[in-house]
C-alpha cells in the first residue's frame, strides 16, 4: 500500500533537521578525511561510483535519510512506476522510459499493446533504416548517400538528444563508429535555421522532425523553414524528411516523410533521450549498435535503482543528499561540473530535467505545498569554469552545492607531456584539487585571501565517457529527479508552467492584446 | 572625496529595506500596466532600451534607489576609475578596460604611458597585422593565405571573445565582412584541444595564444598540444602563432611568434574582451573595422554611465534593481535570457563577469561583509529555455529575476510566414507574453494550472543585433556589475578564489598530497 504524503508530514524528516549540522572543513581534515572519502562510495553500474565524502551528512544523517527512503516508500513508488501505475496524475499517464532500455518488473500492457515490446519495435525499425541509410539503400533523389542527419526538435527532443551526441562524437570517431554528422534546429529564432542550413550540404542532409502531437509551433515552422530551402534547392523535402511523432499525430501516416518512428504519452520530452526521440538520431549518427550500448548502461544503472539499501542505490542516495541540502541546509543551487569536454551540454539537459520535473509549488493532488521543491540548475564543464564562476562558488555568500564528474581516461586519446604531466592528469588533478578546495578551505590572515571551506560537493567516478558509462550517468540523474519527486510528493512528470506563456504569444500573434501585453508588443514591433 | 563604505552602513539602504514591496501582479494589471510599461524605459546607445516595467519597484523605491547612488556615491567612484584611481585595491592596480574604447575622462598615464595611446596602438597594430593575414601578405610556409584562426585561452580569454565572435558570426556573414572562421581552444581535457584540431585544416591555420603573464598552466599545455601537432605535420610553429600577452612576459619577445600584442595589468580577464584578447580574433575573424564599430558602441553606452541620474544610466539603475533584488527581496539567482540565438554563449560570459567580479565575502579592505553580495547567474536562448527550465521559473517555490534580450529584427534575414506570423515576430511574441506571463501570472481553480505571477523581469530591447549594439549590450552589463561591486563595497576586479584550487592541483601532480586530497588523486588514477 503506498501513501503518497507530503514530505512535512513525515516523522523522518523531522528527525533529520534536528541533527546537528556536520562541520565539513573539520571532518574533511587529515586522516579522518581519507577514511571518510574512502568510505563514502557506493558503487553505479559500469565501473562508475558515487562519491559523497565531501557532502555534509555524517553516519546519522545518513541512518535518517535512510528512514526518510523507508518512510516516503521510494523504492516502491519506483516499483509501481515501472509496473505501469498512473504516476503522472496531472495528465492520468503512466510514466514508461525505463521500458526503452529494459523490463524492470512486470509486463506493462496500454494501448492493447505490451509497452516493452512497442519500444523495441520501434528500435528495430529504427535500426532497420539506419542501415539502410548507412549502406545507401536509402538515398536522396539522386540516389547518393546521406551524409548528415539534422534533429528538428526543441526543449527534450533537443537538449538531451544533442547532449548525448556531443558527449559521443569523438568517441564514435575513435573507434570507426561514426556514420554521419549531427547538426540542431530548435529555436523558433529564424538566425538558428538559416545558421544550420548555410553549413550544410542540403543535397545530403536527413531531417528527423520531432514532434509528439504534431502540433509544436516551434518545431512545425522549422520544418516550414527546411521545407522551403528544400524546395528552393531543387530537393524533394518528402525524400529528406522522418517524422518521430506519436502514432495518432498527423504526421503519422503522412506521405511527407520517407518513415516515421513513433513515442507514446508515456514518455515525456525530457526523459525521450533512450526513446525514438534520442534513438533516431543517435542510431543513424553512430550506428544503432551504439545506441543499444547506450541504453545497456542506462538499464544496468536503472538496476540499481531498485534496491532498498540506500548505500546501493545511487540515484536514490544522491536524490536524499539533495533533499537534506534543499530544505535543511537551504541551498537553493545546483552546480553540475563535468571535467570531460565531451559533457559540454550535459548540465544544459539536466537544467530542464531537473528544473522541469521539480520546480512545482502543488503535490500531485495539486494541492499547495509549504517546503521548497526543484532547486535551480546550472554548469559548465570544469576546467573552464575554475577560471569562470567558480570564484563566487569558492568565496560567494551562498553555498551552492556542487555535482564534480570525473573520467581516469580521455576519449581521443591524444595527449601531451608537459611539466612530467598528461593534460588529463592534470584534468584530474584540479578536479581532485577542488573538491579538497571547497570542503576544507585554507585560513589566510589576509581575508581576502582566506577560503571557508565548508562546501559541499560529490563526484561520480568513472573509467571513461563512452556509451554505456553515459547511459548510465543518464539513468542516475532521471532516477535521482524522480526520487526526489517522490519525497517532494510532486508530479515530476508533467510542465503545466509552460502553458501560460504559449497562450499569451499567440494573443500576441493574434493581435488580441491590452494593457501591458499590448505595449510589450508595440515595443517590440510585432 | 570619496567615501567606501559597506553597504549596511548607509542610511537609504535601511530607508529602502522599510519600502512596502510592490504587488506586481497588481500594479502590471490593466491600463495601469499598460502606462508602466511605456514610463519605466531608459534609453541605451545605439538606439536601445532598458525597460523595468516589470520590476517590482515603484516611485518611491526608485527614489529610494536615487538616494543609495547618491549616498554610495557610484558615479563619482566610477569617475575616479576611469581617471586611474587604485580601484582593484587587492592587487594595487587601476582598472582601465574602458580606456581601450574611449577616454571617459582625464588622461590616464602609467607605466610612463599614455593609457589610450597605448590601447589605441596596439588596435592600429592588430588592424595591420589582420589586413596582411586577409591580403595574404602575412602567410603559412607555402605562401597561401590562413583561412581559419584559433584562439587559445581560457577564462576571460575564451568566453567573452568566443560569446562575441558567436553573435556577429552571421552578422558578418551577410555583410560581407567575415575573413576567417574562428575557433577557440581552451579546457585542459586533451579532448577540447584534439577535437578542434581534428575539424580544421592545420596548414591554413593561425593560432592565437592569449596568456598574460605567459604562465598560465592550461594554455601553455594546450599550446604544446598545438605544437606538436603542427611539427607532426612537417609545420613550422613560429609561422603560425602569435601571442596576446604583457611587454613583460617571456612570450613578448620571442621567436616562437609572428607577432606579439601587448595587454597590460589594468585590464582583467573577465574584463578584457574589448582588449587586444577579442581584438586580435576578432579583427581577424570579421576585419578591424567591425571591431572598431563594437568598441563605438561600447563607448557610447559607457558615456551613459557617467550619468548621476538613474533615469538617465541605465547600467547603474540595472545595478540598483538588482541590489534591491538581491538584499531586500532576498533573491539568490539572475537568469539572462536573450531572446536570440546568437547570444547563446552570452549568458556563460555574463556568467564569469558577474559571479567572478562580485563572489566576494569581504570588502575591499579585507574585511568581512555581513550582507549578500553577487547572484549566481545562468541562462540559454530563448525560446529554448520556455521549453526546458521556464516550468521552475513560473511554478517553483524560489522567485528567480530575469534578465531578457530581444531585437526587432533577425540577423541573416531569411525567414519563413506560418500561421500569418514569420519567426522573428513569433520570437518576439514570446518574449512579450513571458514577461506578461510571470508579472501577471493567471488563477485557475486547477491548482496545478495556476501561475501565481509576481516575478520580476527587465528587457532590453534593440532593433538589431550588430556589432554597435552588441558592444553597448557589453558595457551595460559590465558597467552594471562596476556599480553593484560599488555599492557592496567589494573589490570587483581580483579572484583570489581561484587561488587555492591552483596550488593543489599541482601538489597532487607533484604527489605531495595526503588525506582526503590523496584519496581523491588515488580514485582518479593520478
Amino acid at each position: 500500500m503506498i501513501n503518497w504524503n507530503n514530505m512535512d508530514t513525515l516523522a523522518s524528516m523531522q528527525e533529520i533537521s534536528k541533527a546537528e549540522p556536520v562541520n565539513l572543513a573539520q571532518v574533511m581534515a587529515g586522516e579522518s578525511g581519507a577514511e571518510r572519502v574512502k568510505k563514502y562510495s557506493v558503487p553505479m553500474a559500469e565501473g562508475m561510483a558515487y562519491n559523497y565524502g565531501a557532502k555534509q551528512v555524517d553516519d546519522k544523517v545518513l541512518a535518517g535519510l535512510a528512514k526518510l527512503a523507508e518512510e516516503a516508500q521510494l523504492v516502491d513508488k519506483f516499483e509501481a512506476l515501472y509496473n505501469g501505475a498512473v504516476i503522472n496524475t496531472g495528465e492520468k499517464r503512466l510514466v514508461l522510459h525505463h521500458l526503452t532500455r529494459g523490463q524492470l518488473g512486470e509486463a506493462v500492457v496500454a494501448d492493447g499493446v505490451n509497452k516493452r515490446d512497442f519500444y523495441t519495435g520501434v528500435q528495430e525499425k529504427i535500426a532497420e533504416f539506419a542501415g539502410k541509410v548507412h549502406s545507401g539503400q536509402i538515398a536522396n533523389g539522386a540516389g547518393e548517400k546521406f551524409t548528415t542527419v539534422v534533429q528538428i526538435g526543441i526543449g527534450g527532443s533537443d537538449l538531451g538528444p544533442r547532449a548525448i551526441y556531443l558527449a559521443l562524437e569523438h568517441w564514435a570517431k575513435r573507434h570507426d563508429t561514426f556514420k554521419m554528422e549531427a547538426k540542431f534546429i530548435s529555436n523558433v529564432d529564424p538566425d538558428d535555421a538559416a545558421a544550420v542550413l548555410s553549413s550544410i550540404d542540403l543535397a545530403h542532409s536527413l531531417f528527423i522532425l520531432v514532434s509528439k502531437s504534431g502540433t509544436t509551433l516551434e518545431t512545425l515552422t522549422n520544418e516550414s523553414f527546411v521545407k522551403e530551402a528544400l524546395t528552393k534547392a531543387g530537393l524533394d523535402p518528402s525524400k529528406h524528411m522522418v517524422a518521430v511523432t506519436s502514432e495518432t499525430s498527423p504526421l503519422a501516416k503522412s506521405d511527407d516523410y520517407l518513415a516515421a518512428f513513433f513515442m507514446d504519452d508515456y514518455i515525456g520530452g525530457r526523459y525521450s533521450s533512450s526513446s525514438a526521440v534520442g534513438g533516431a538520431v543517435l542510431s543513424l549518427a553512430f550506428g544503432p549498435e551504439v545506441f543499444a550500448q547506450f541504453l545497456e548502461g542506462a538499464a544496468k544503472e536503472d538496476e540499481l535503482s531498485k534496491n532498498k539499501d540506500i548505500f546501493k542505490n545511487p540515484a536514490m542516495l544522491d536524490a536524499l543528499i539533495g533533499v537534506y541540502e534543499r530544505n535543511v541546509l537551504g541551498y537553493l543551487c545546483t552546480a553540475v561540473l563535468p571535467y570531460s569536454q565531451a559533457l559540454s551540454r550535459f548540465p544544459a539537459h539536466l537544467q530542464q530535467l531537473d528544473m522541469e520535473s521539480n520546480g512545482k509549488s502543488v503535490n500531485r493532488f495539486g494541492e499547495p505545498i509549504h517546503y521548497q521543491t526543484g532547486p535551480v540548475i546550472f554548469g559548465e564543464p570544469g576546467t573552464n569554469g575554475q577560471h569562470s564562476f567558480y570564484q563566487l562558488l569558492h568565496q560567494g555568500t551562498s553555498i551552492v552545492p556542487l555535482q564534480f564528474i570525473g573520467f581516469k581516461d580521455s576519449q581521443i586519446g591524444t595527449d601531451v607531456v608537459i611539466q612530467d604531466s598528461t593534460s588529463q592528469q592534470k584534468l584530474c588533478a584540479n578536479v581532485a584539487a577542488q573538491i579538497v578546495a571547497f570542503a576544507c578551505g585554507k585560513s589566510d590572515e589576509n581575508r581576502n585571501k582566506n577560503f571557508e571551506g565548508g562546501r559541499p560537493s560529490s563526484i561520480i567516478i568513472g573509467d571513461q565517457l563512452n556509451p554505456r558509462t553515459l547511459g548510465a550517468l543518464l539513468s542516475h540523474f532521471e532516477n535521482k529527479v524522480m526520487f526526489q519527486g517522490f519525497v517532494w510528493n510532486v508530479n515530476s512528470f508533467d510542465q503545466e508552467g509552460v502553458q501560460l506563456g504559449k497562450v499569451l504569444a499567440k494573443k500576441v500573434l493574434a493581435h488580441e492584446t491590452d494593457g501591458a501585453l499590448k505595449v510589450y508588443s508595440d515595443l517590440l514591433n510585432i
